[in-house]
């Protein structure tokens, strides 16, 4: 049985992985801090993405372009005007939900449309966006007795306030707070490799077809942020672009959905927890051509939900931003269609941890003590672990400390570990099996006195080898290899 | 002689290190983007950085929180009411500087006592925060009479403004844009590792003294961004907090500013660029009761500048936001004093760039064409490099390319390769010493004729040795430990 998310918000709060953030002061609703350990496992999430899709390749590249974004990039991409939810408040018991849901497609086509023509007197400039968002206000409120869904809270089926939610973040940059000092926090890192398109091939001198791969933070004011770090309003993506000729491109993305999916089992996720699903085509973004989702089985009320995407997003991003390649071929410009594979670090950190918590009731068979409780082993892939290896000496006392600390330095020059000398031992192999650590290392009395050896212990088969000191680096290297 | 910052700039952008941010668009005054070189650069640089201080020590661990902040934490820490700088506008060319050296200690005086009177009336809550400008902009206006300092552009004496210049950058949560859900783009990431204090120590169980290491982005509205990625308004810090007992912090102190300069010379930077600078009393922030800069001698007019802060920060910060730390052994509560040693990622990047970055007149000796042009050699720390093997079939053609191919499958594993086969040998040595690629494997016709080994160039001595390729992988992790 999978993990509650209670349980799982819980455990990661106790054990150093997720803390809320600011939470001190009231916290902030849609932001999370990564405590120690899940910094560690972000990181080891982001190097394995980065190792396989931009570093092992010779055909993708790099970039890390700013958060704060200048506002034009977003009016050429479509998101300024367009990047909004709606909001629906009842009118008897004030509850407040994504709009989506209740309206009927009829109402759908009405907004649509009114957007639509919004968006092109934004650019005729005959309205302040103050004027905008007034008229807009007095619409949507003739088509409040238009929805006739009930409130899921209270059962009313008469709504208060139909509102426009900007998903965009905004600051100013400067001394004046004016509008054309405006710029946004990016809601996806995307649009910054697009705009680079040129600058990146150039520098570099990339033929077709190549990729360029980013991963960073993005930030989107969501309406109903929750389910923990599953939808934040702060969270960093791991996005890559990928380029071709056009033509060669239903190729391509039939490529980079297989080798996406195979990340995530590469990285030991359960096959029967993740799997495809491909957009309809009426459901698709204006932009693009074909999706596909990779969905994992989360342990939340809606169940399969969106791990990531594969995008076929045509040509439609370049040419916003009028980025081309000069075919040598064909002596000309063409512009290249792109495969994007659009990857949450947070997601991937949240389905790797549900997908790893493991509850053995009556305890695991070497506890020392005899009162066997449910003990928690989380069974990470060993490369995504936080710790490798923890350095456990059997007493605190010399000349065991002295030696333990030895044994650490030998291998923390290449592998992350954590030293631990309080408690019995049985009750140090579980506080590191439940936080994942694949190996641990115990110095005991015959380490000194007689062998100069070691025990190492492996998380999931629990069993236990003598390794000499002299070999201990290079028998853990092998682990990992 | 040093490399000049116009040279760095435009080297830097032809070769794929940095890019203004959306250019294609303007740019945006204080941002750059950070090409496939550049972000290889600042990869390494921050995972030498993690390894070093985080992951190879015992006594620190990591985290990563939010960017965007609850603004409660920025008011306890007395950034909100006072992080800000003074802009002097003059009445005859209307250019805009940072007033600081402009005005006396007189006025200064004058304006820190009136902005403590202003914040004690925001607590008080007896003025709008409109009201608050409005009375601030008439009280510095009273000031501009007693300015007599000369416009340094056109010799003017009068000036026509002084302002305030908020050095936040903020934003709005939720959907609507009041000041109650005001958030702020953090200006710094150290305050998240003290509001996170005891969720750290408790979940990790931590004993003093320990330290909390973060990387991240932090944001400041300069008025004055410049010198490249110097100063810019979005940067990357590498910060480390150092908790201990109160009365061990001086030795700390003492330790951390050794232990900082060592990373650097570690890396390669030449020790007559880089010097310790320690801050008069008279200068020292408010919380801190001891602060050495390590300054770089940049190319720039300034010359020697900060490239990193050490600071005794005592107990300000967790006093400030009510943290403290059960001491068992006095069996009471204490608050430690921490040490910050804190150090920029863009500042780091460009140090190292200028610090590498070397021309040599007439040519290098192995250079075949007989037109010996000025050749450029970044001599990074080849653990800093972008790119640490580059792979060079001696032709485009058969069975060259295959076997190219298959040597660098066998590097790239652990290694990252970059594969080019345009133009002579000569042309590529040369591109690939301008990139600070520390070693070129060359694949002959010998290669896949006879002895099915390649030939090796070392970066910066130009040697040649021939390696078998069964033994490549090994000889080259051999040169990276």
């Amino acid at each position: 049985m999978p993990v509650s998310m209670d349980t799982l918000v819980s455990f990661a709060k106790r054990r150093g992985f997720i803390f809320p953030t600011a939470e001190v002061y009231g916290g902030l609703q849609g932001f999370w801090d990564f405590g120690p350990l899940g910094v560690e496992l972000k990181n080891n999430i982001k190097r394995e993405w980065w190792k396989r899709f931009v570093q092992q390749r010779s055909d993708v590249v790099g970039l890390d372009s700013t958060i704060i974004t200048n506002t034009e990039v977003w009016r050429k991409s479509g998101h300024f005007d367009k990047f909004t939810d709606f909001k629906l408040e009842c009118a008897k018991c004030a509850s407040r939900f994504k709009a989506d849901q209740f309206l009927s497609q009829e109402i759908k086509d009405k907004i649509n449309n009114f957007v639509g023509v919004r968006i092109k007197r934004t650019k005729d400039d005959q309205n302040t966006p103050e004027e905008l968002l007034k008229k807009t206000g007095e619409y949507f409120d003739t088509l409040l007795p238009e929805i006739h869904s009930k409130c899921p809270n209270c059962g009313g089926n008469k709504w208060a306030k139909l509102d426009e939610f900007d998903l965009l973040f905004k600051s100013f940059v400067g001394p004046v707070s004016s509008s054309k000092d405006m710029v946004v926090l990016r809601p996806e890192t995307a649009q910054g490799i697009f705009v680079n398109f040129q600058n990146v091939q150039q520098s570099m001198r990339l033929k077709l077809p190549f990729g360029i791969g980013q991963i960073g933070k993005a930030f989107r004011n969501e309406i109903t942020p929750g389910n923990f770090i599953f939808r934040s309003r702060e969270f960093e993506q791991m996005e890559l672009e990928f380029f071709c000729k056009p033509g060669d491109d239903e190729e391509w993305f039939d490529y980079w959905r297989k080798a996406s999916m195979q990340w995530f089992l590469d990285l030991g996720m359960k096959q029967e927890n993740i799997r495809f699903t491909d957009q309809p085509k009426a459901e698709l973004a204006h932009y693009s051509k074909a999706t596909t989702d990779i969905e994992y089985h989360f342990p939340f009320d809606k169940g399969w939900s969106e791990l990531m995407g594969v995008a076929n997003r045509t040509d439609f991003d370049l040419k916003a931003h009028g980025q081309t390649f000069r075919d040598e071929e064909a002596k000309g410009d063409i512009t290249p269609f792109c495969i994007e594979p659009s990857a949450g670090v947070d997601r991937a950190a949240l389905a790797f941890l549900i997908d790893a918590y493991d509850e053995v009731e009556g305890g695991r068979s070497t506890t020392t003590e005899t009162n066997k409780e449910k003990e928690v082993v989380l069974r990470l892939n060993k490369h995504l672990a936080p710790i490798k290896v923890a350095i456990l000496p059997l007493s605190k006392k010399e000349p065991l400390a002295t030696k333990a600390k030895e044994v650490q330095a030998l291998i923390n020059k290449d592998f992350t570990t954590w030293y631990d000398d309080t408690q019995s031992i049985g009750r140090r192999y579980r506080r590191q099996d439940e936080i994942g650590t694949p190996y641990c290392v115990t110095i005991d009395f015959e380490t000194v006195e007689k062998d100069n050896a070691v025990t190492v212990r492996d998380r999931d088969t629990m069993e236990q080898e003598r390794v000499s000191i002299a070999e201990l680096h290079s028998y853990i290297t092998q682990q990992f290899s």
